[in-house]
């Protein structure tokens, strides 16, 4: 059976891999789904419980499921940083989560995605959350996308509390210096977003945005960038999918984001554009685990959202292309969001960043090359620019650090947050992903000589990029976008 | 695409749903595959790192994934009762693992899978394992089974060391009681394994006889009881795959598992059984953690075999039925070993075993229907029948027991065992399984009302099975086969 499926796949794929003109021939609509703190558990093919994603199962079936994915950073903004750079977003100077009252943003001078697709006219458009800078010159606009629809930033950066109302409680005073939540169109504030209802139309909205821009461009070659604010709280959820599932809020929010994707899929294959596309659903980074119910799963990894644990770093991530990706595979290769964009420069025959990236082209892995492994190490960054942990192969050694720790604390529920730690003193280990996934057996004691290996890795990597931890500056970093003049 | 996908096989299902009669007249192969202390992560689709497989991925791919799948109780003896009589094993006074010296097995007044497949003619064989008493009135042949070929019990229940010396430490004596590891056919010992060579060929004769068992009854209809030997300590693979993967060892086992299953989906397929095929693939319990790069990975689930934890009770399952199972799918309900002999049944339209049975029939699971939810909670009982922790819904209660811990020990290496502390004190907790399933975050405090109700379900289960941790007897236990006077 497998190779009856697999021979006209693999035929393709060789031709395919052979050289880049042929593939800049035919160039394939890209759509990139990015979520919002959705943990590595939260879809159905990846273990999520009391609710289903059909949709979202189906892509997996059809395509390949990755299982040793990466993000660039388990915080929103270093997280899209990174994905739409190829770089890892300390490299960029991105740190953390922008808020409303940041004056920077993603370095203009820095080649996004769709910028380096534009080399070949792709039609691009950004819908959803941004939080690259949310002042103009920031904006998707002036980074390579001709469309934009979306929210900024997150949808908790607004006047208002978990609850849903505006009593806000001191701890959480900085919440009272933020404007009203904008709805942008293009470089320009559409809509003030002032309630939790308001928020329940923006799967929506996304949604039909996206759909009205592969119709418009069904004749061209596209790249959609659909970035959901969901899964990030304040959960909100249409009425047609309000206590749908049997979860609760969450689980309602996860049905509609996969009636999103079945809307999309849907439209692709209307167009006839389903074998023409090449489609990436994955996260930003792990669940905010402090909130309970409305939070996200890891499916058992360790801690969440603000970590590089790999509850917070590992997300899912789904890549369906017919004829190229075999389906119903599995890739358990080390990869992650930076390599997205080399990987779709490869694909479209377009030149890379003129600056130092650190994404690597992983078009061998899609294509089910079993031999290949572009990318044996991985550097987990955290609090800006501190080297937590190292991997290469499946051994990961977590350095002595201070971070984000849930455990022995009771959650939130209904929306509000749980308690947690963020000045944990983690004493690190070696950790062998392999066995041991869930990072609970220290095993640098059996394993010595790998301890010494990753250490090498993670002194390199201080060369270039720095460690605050070790007080290591790097050679390589670059500077974030500071606001200009006539716009503070 | 979803719906052009699942039309054709919801109009098959429901028309088979219909009456049990149709079924019957189709009466299905089945082909039960049963790996020994694989656990939740160690197949590709469920997570597996440094090896991949590829046949057991594209079963998941044409089929059904199950990620919420229990065994009966996390030990080889126990697991199997469970199975092969759909009920939990205390119920029919299994427990454990019974050892060469055993006097006890199966009660032979106990119905099987085969026994209840016999009421319609079924060809039915047992490969491998079995570990459900070694004396003869108590082997397969004599539980329904027509043929059977394998090893009575664990491969490491031979005279030998883990080094696979007969060097045996102090603390290993009662191996010095062993006997050479018998390799059965029939009722017949026909040779004496004594070599880790020598059980080298193990999962290769195993799918030598499974394939000559199909090729054989390709007109009748077949149960296939498939258990291996392998991923149980001492690891052996033969020369093929030896050094295949980049793991060691425990990839190369599991790269001829997958091998293994290809030979029986090419071997249906060869003889047009393919649509004809029900195929399940699951394993007796979670991994042996102590034995380091030698055991198998929980994908972040709390402890390992011998735990009530998830991560010796919970396992990957797999089924495949075209035209009846949708193709690609997910299951995230609770379901068990225990229910495999209920939902055969009503498959087949057989009777049901006379004595009381726990299992239900998932059959409304398998084939896609949305609202069913046949078993909404489940018992883990360990350490024979101590109830040690009950599931409903979403939530687990885990009362305060003594039991197995492998944290905080270094794990062997290549073969030997390292540390684990088995009288370990859990002091229990609540879990919330959908956004923690590595149970690592109590909130019994935050949901007193959940640990009400499910003490309620565990104060039931007391009266009818009992619990050994609350002095309970129970009032529906049944003994298990006491060795006949003739073979003491």
């Amino acid at each position: 059976m497998k190779n009856k499926l697999f021979e006209p796949l693999l035929i393709l794929t060789s031709a395919f891999g052979a050289t880049a003109t042929a593939c800049a021939q035919q160039l394939p609509n890209i759509v990139l789904i990015f979520m919002d703190d959705m943990g590595y558990g939260d879809i159905g093919s990846f273990g999520a419980s009391q609710y289903a994603t059909p949709n979202i199962d189906q892509l997996a079936a059809a395509g390949m499921r990755f299982t040793n994915f990466y993000v660039a950073q388990a915080v929103s903004s270093a997280s899209r940083a990174g994905l739409l750079t190829g770089c890892y977003p300390n490299r960029v100077g991105i740190q953390g989560a922008l808020s409303p009252t940041a004056k920077t943003g993603l370095n203009p001078k820095e080649e996004t995605i769709a910028e380096i697709l534009k080399q070949r006219d792709y039609k691009t458009a950004a819908i959803g959350k941004w939080h690259l800078g949310h002042h103009q010159e920031f904006l998707p606009l002036q980074q390579g996308f001709d469309e934009y629809f979306g929210l900024p930033y997150s949808n908790d950066m607004w006047p208002v509390y978990y609850d849903n109302t505006r009593n806000i409680p001191p701890e959480y005073a900085r919440k009272l210096n933020y404007p009203e939540l904008p709805l942008i169109e293009g470089n320009k504030t559409i809509k003030e977003i002032k309630t939790i209802e308001e928020q329940a139309g923006l799967t929506t909205s996304y949604t039909h945005k996206a759909i009205e821009f592969i119709e418009k461009n069904k004749k061209n070659h596209f790249f959609l960038y659909m970035a959901h604010s969901m899964t990030h709280v304040p959960l909100a959820v249409s009425d047609k999918f309000k206590g749908k599932s049997e979860q609760g809020l969450f689980g309602d929010v996860m049905m509609e984001i996969d009636w999103s994707v079945g809307e999309i899929i849907k439209t692709l294959e209307k167009n006839g554009l389903t074998n023409k596309t090449l489609i990436i659903f994955t996260s930003d980074n792990g669940p905010w685990l402090s909130f309970g119910n409305h939070a996200g799963s890891t499916a058992g990894l360790r801690e969440g959202k603000g970590t590089s644990y790999e509850g917070g770093q590992r997300v899912p991530c789904i890549m369906k292309w017919p004829d190229h990706i075999p389906q119903g595979t599995i890739c358990n290769r080390i990869a992650s969001t930076i390599d997205i964009l080399p990987t779709l420069a490869t694909i479209t025959g377009c030149n890379l960043p003129k600056m130092k990236i650190d994404g690597i082209n992983i078009l061998p892995l899609l294509t089910g090359d079993k031999d290949a492994n572009p990318r044996n190490t991985f550097l987990y960054y955290f609090r800006g620019n501190s080297l937590e942990a190292v991997r290469k192969g499946n051994w990961k050694l977590v350095f002595p650090h201070p971070g984000r720790s849930y455990v022995g604390f009771q959650p939130g529920k209904d929306g509000k947050p749980g308690g947690l730690d963020n000045d944990f003193s983690f004493s690190g280990g070696l950790y062998d992903l392999r066995r041991d996934p869930g990072e609970r057996y220290d095993v640098s004691e059996s394993y010595p000589e790998i301890v010494k290996e990753l250490e090498k890795i993670a002194d390199e990597a201080r060369q270039d990029l720095g460690d605050d931890l070790t007080n290591n500056r790097g050679k390589n970093r670059r500077e974030s976008g500071k606001l200009s003049e006539q716009n503070i």
